[in-house]
């Protein structure tokens, strides 16, 4: 029988958990555009996130999702024909790549396969070998959404430095943004993309893109933009309506203003380190299932991993029926594998994510190991005894 | 540091967890209280309730708390100076009383510990002694909330009519209600009593009195009760507003339409069977917990045991610094203890309280172990090794 | 065809229309109902309350409607048998009175009609002829909800201060409090109740009684009172769950919380001029409708209108038809009559009520004295030409 | 002093009133964003907006306002070079003009000034003119939000038809859909965009883009355009990600979702014509204010106003200083003109719009009149008398 009448609990990387006041504060009706509190309300967001980026520059915002901002920011930067350098981590690289490539951008690909961060010698010897200077941009994730590899981007950036190379440095931060520590203008990072769904605790609607006086002066001439995308005018707006290119998100923007005061009242240093211990209690569980059973982390060097989200490999398991009993049986829903779509994965049915980021605290994360661990055995699925116990142990170790 | 971001999680026995839509039914303007569409809604709450009540007799609605059905079902039945009899297994049973005593009612007590469910023989045996039937009423609870001793209510009417008494069998099952079965006119009960809070998952606020034809025949009379708690107008009104005698809970009926429309979707034997495996899973993980250390389930007889809320003895523990640490550390909000106020308990010190009922799926229940597990761990608490790995085959097993 | 498609409105004098963030602030789990947040919230309503009633001394809450605060108010003072007199000024005082005759209270009435308010002069006549003060308390209204007359009470105290009389000045300010002045203290009065859902603009059930040191040293012995009335722990808990006898009416107190914040933040005196101007408006457009038809203000002295709800008498008129059009076309519904129940009314269907308290500004006021006006030309109803402008013009000049 | 306390009101043409029920629909978790309920709940959408858009072809859906519909249609019919000519009957068709040059397509534009709709005689004498049939899209407003002026579709099909000139009919609908008529197929219009916040009552944040095969096969080559914008997957989606290229705006198509049930649940037929007499009551309004002083509808012509919007002029008036009185004194905000800027109208000192989309009744809409007549009057602008009375009398004969 079903017992998954309760409150639904998503462990997806992504629309994350809201919190209640979150979507209460879009219990409103809609204000005057043009003027009063939505202008203090919009500035005083823009103030916040920049906070939390790290960053003293700009920032456009947009109505859109992930994949807008990767094509607002390849938008403002690149002309068709100019080379970009992708550092491919996973497959959300590979996406945004994917719209790069049918932008007109002449794209090349570091690959380091979908389990690890890449390695920033490699990079700086690529960039020493293009000695025209002719790649303009380098893009890479912080965190791959997918295979939950995290990339060391200060490394990736002492890298550019050390090849003398002048090319852009642009990280996609949706799935790490308020879950990982980033600091932009610190760590010399020249275009930042990110959207409201995740660690920002917003529904979806938002996307955000950070950029610095570099990247300005090295983008493409502002009259060859897509008029949507041109972010001069969304970072500076003269009149209220340019924030957002005509009318205004009103109730995501109160949404993502309840958000952001959740998130600073919790302080951002612990927000980072409540997701380091999440984070290694996931790794705790999944770690102790494996020692007898598939279940294997997908992301073995433990300092190449996602602090956000959790890609677990599950080599010849039925991945997809354990989602179903899950979610059917218990009201569990975990993150759909992406980019395991191939014959060794099963085509996807041979893994699956866990999302830890957000709203979330221990009774949320132990009950979805928990389920998770009934769900192993309902399904027939060996592991090692003593999963969820060694969350525990994080958990109780740790608080 | 504080792990608690997050949702809170309330494993307390009442106010329950509340659906997100009950929750948002509410979101709406008062309509008019004389006429239209919230007459309707009433009556089919009516309809509704009794459903579940198992009875095709009479339902009084108040705007008022438990102590206020139990004033009402009291100041229909007695008059000062008439006898009841009260099944005592626990502090409601008691509390019940006291306000019977505040009443007048001469009170005689059957006590039956707080650990265990009555001995229908000994109810048997006192009404026997009732020669002169000057007993009027029994009453008891079905589900004690403070020890979670829950009573066979049809073994008590058995021993009723075992005894020939006439006297009115009157139940509180505001533990209980729309967690575990009752079935009132099968059962022969004759008065029965629960409100809103609990099983039944909305805001508090509403009680409810169902009584049957001999109830009300042998009644105090109308003239003498009190007019607020008088059943009968209310049960059959001839106009709207005696519902509730005057402005009726406009918001509150919003949130318990929606509340019964969940749970007959969801089926009241699923709803059932439901809490029966909730109340396994928990009782395994303490049970487990209390093969190493002082954790102990209050009430050791399985069949006495409530479906809905668990009693947990903890000789020499400081439950109120693990309490303390769980809402801090983690969110987890357990139940207070009841009745535990004596030396041999700590004076409430060393005991608590796991709500188990309404709205609950397997990830709340076991985020809820789990962190309970991890306050152990970190409260130097002595435990067995794997109780959440217990209570986690319960619900493999049986989801 | 219906025209009504868009936000209901609601000019009834209560439920009143309740501000969405009263609403939104229901949006969240019920908290611990034994500590924490929930105990310093109910303590700052206690505060608030206190301040806008004008008191010093003690109140007492209740889950309950305005019915259950008349019992409450008379179960703390009354033992059955004993004398009240009271000032009868319309359909409320009556039912009040009603409940006092149903709890063996010797009631005595003072009539003053049902279109003005009472005369203090016969008041203190009647008082000084009660040598034996054997009358123990006068109650009445400060507005009565049906007839919209409202009361002079510093002037009914000055009353019984010229007859030296010592009974307990009791007044009911349900539809008025929160919209015109009431000063406890320095108009002494001794007992005042009122309720959650007028001026208080919150949904239906909680009650409130305020009460003095002489009123509770005149009161009823204590172990005489109902327990669920007592209201001498309410007042002074002990233990927070004493402040309700019981389980706290969580999310109805979450919503009297931001009420009191929208009342306090635009500040008592401007609520006060607001409702003020509000009526004056009403009352305009009415006596020109009046001009030429049959619409009258029930309550011709100025001096003795209440500033929450007008009633208005139309002879000959069929003012359920008119209500109906008003609710099915435009969606405006109207405060049904109550108390207008006799021929010379055509049994309620020649009057009809306005409530304009609470959450009211000018569009919504003027919206519905608007659409009220196209009611009574599509009804056929004659009156004078220019009511709306007459209640615009009121706004225009006071705003 | 202030009476503005009590629920604003906004008769801006967009973002619309939003029912409670709308807003209450987004009151709820995420859902996943591969499968399960979501993906039905978005087809769903999809099919009653092509119902009342009056279409069996495609739509395209985009997470944006209505400057990223004006741009996704674009950026699938033109390539830079190409040429649109423009029927320019308002600011927001120059604005979508602005759009397309900054896009590199060659505008050339018909101007009928911004007071009245477009002549088709001078369209179809214009196409005639092109010979070469160089033009590729002709595009316009249906209703343009600034001028309210809105355009007769079938007659300007007609003058294509007439021309024998294959250029796709464009059309812009964001001010008019869900509140005039407007039927895709039978009017033979290629290409339709439209947003959700105006007369589909929800959130801004999605914009719609309807195309037809002819549309679709005179296009832009797939590979040329932008990603983000291209319509095809999004209109024929294999996988459930491709309806928003990306994440999917789970919240705004909860909203979305609940205001097309109620939509449909009034029927359009009743929509449209409610709008139509709001919309002639407004026009009442102004006509009346008009008789003595300087109040004139913008659009004298009836048959070419706005059922949904009415800009109003006011030589010489501090419209400016009337507005902040409407807002700051009754809680009523006005839409700002846009397109005055001129110094005829005071560079928009002089004139104001009156949105009476969407969710709208007549205590809203009169209620909003009337408010504004206090505002004329307290700001000593000149007006006749009567206005509010006329639009009774409007709403009194047709309901």
């Amino acid at each position: 029988m079903s017992l998954s009448f309760g409150r639904d609990l998503y462990l997806t990387p992504g629309p994350s958990v809201m919190p209640d006041s979150v979507l209460a504060a879009m219990m409103r009706a809609a204000p005057s555009i043009y003027d009063g509190p939505i202008v203090d309300l919009t500035e005083s967001i823009v103030t916040d996130l920049k906070t939390i980026a790290g960053t003293r520059h700009q920032l456009a915002m947009y109505i859109a999702n992930g994949h807008g901002a990767w094509e607002a920011a390849l938008e403002n930067v690149f002309a068709p024909g100019e080379k970009a350098l992708v550092v491919h981590t996973g497959n959300f690289a590979q996406s945004w790549a994917n719209v790069a490539e049918r932008m007109g951008i002449e794209v090349s690909y570091l690959h380091f396969g979908t389990d690890r961060a890449a390695d920033a010698a490699v990079l700086a010897e690529t960039l020493r070998a293009d000695a025209t200077h002719g790649i303009k941009g380098v893009f890479c994730t912080q965190t791959d959404t997918a295979s939950s590899a995290s990339n060391d981007i200060p490394a990736l950036r002492a890298a550019l430095d050390a090849a003398g190379h002048p090319a852009l440095l642009m990280v996609d931060c949706v799935a790490s943004f308020a879950c990982e520590r980033f600091e932009m203008d610190a760590w010399g990072v020249d275009v930042m993309l990110t959207a409201s769904q995740k660690g920002l605790m917003c529904p979806p609607g938002i996307a955000y893109v950070f950029y610095n006086e570099k990247a300005e002066a090295r983008a493409r001439p502002k009259p060859d933009r897509a008029p949507y995308w041109d972010w001069t005018d969304r970072a500076n707006p003269g009149l209220y309506y340019q924030y957002f290119f005509g009318t205004t998100p009103t109730h995501l923007l109160y949404a993502q203003r309840e958000a952001l005061n959740l998130l600073l009242a919790e302080g951002m240093e612990n927000v980072f380190r409540r997701h380091e211990i999440f984070a290694q209690a996931v790794w705790a569980a999944v770690e102790v299932w494996g020692t007898a059973g598939p279940l294997r982390l997908n992301v073995t060097n433990r300092a190449h991993r996602s602090r956000a989200v959790t890609a677990v490999r599950a080599k010849g398991v039925d991945c997809f029926a354990l989602q179903k009993w899950l979610r059917h049986k218990t009201g569990l829903t975990l993150g759909k594998p992406i980019g395991f779509d191939t014959p060794e994965f099963g085509n996807g049915a041979h893994a699956f994510r866990i999302g830890h980021m957000g709203h979330m605290n221990p009774p949320m994360l132990l009950g979805g190991l928990s389920s998770l661990q009934a769900g192993l055995i309902a399904c027939g699925i060996a592991h090692g005894a003593g999963g969820v116990d060694a969350a525990v142990q994080v958990i109780a170790a740790n608080a």
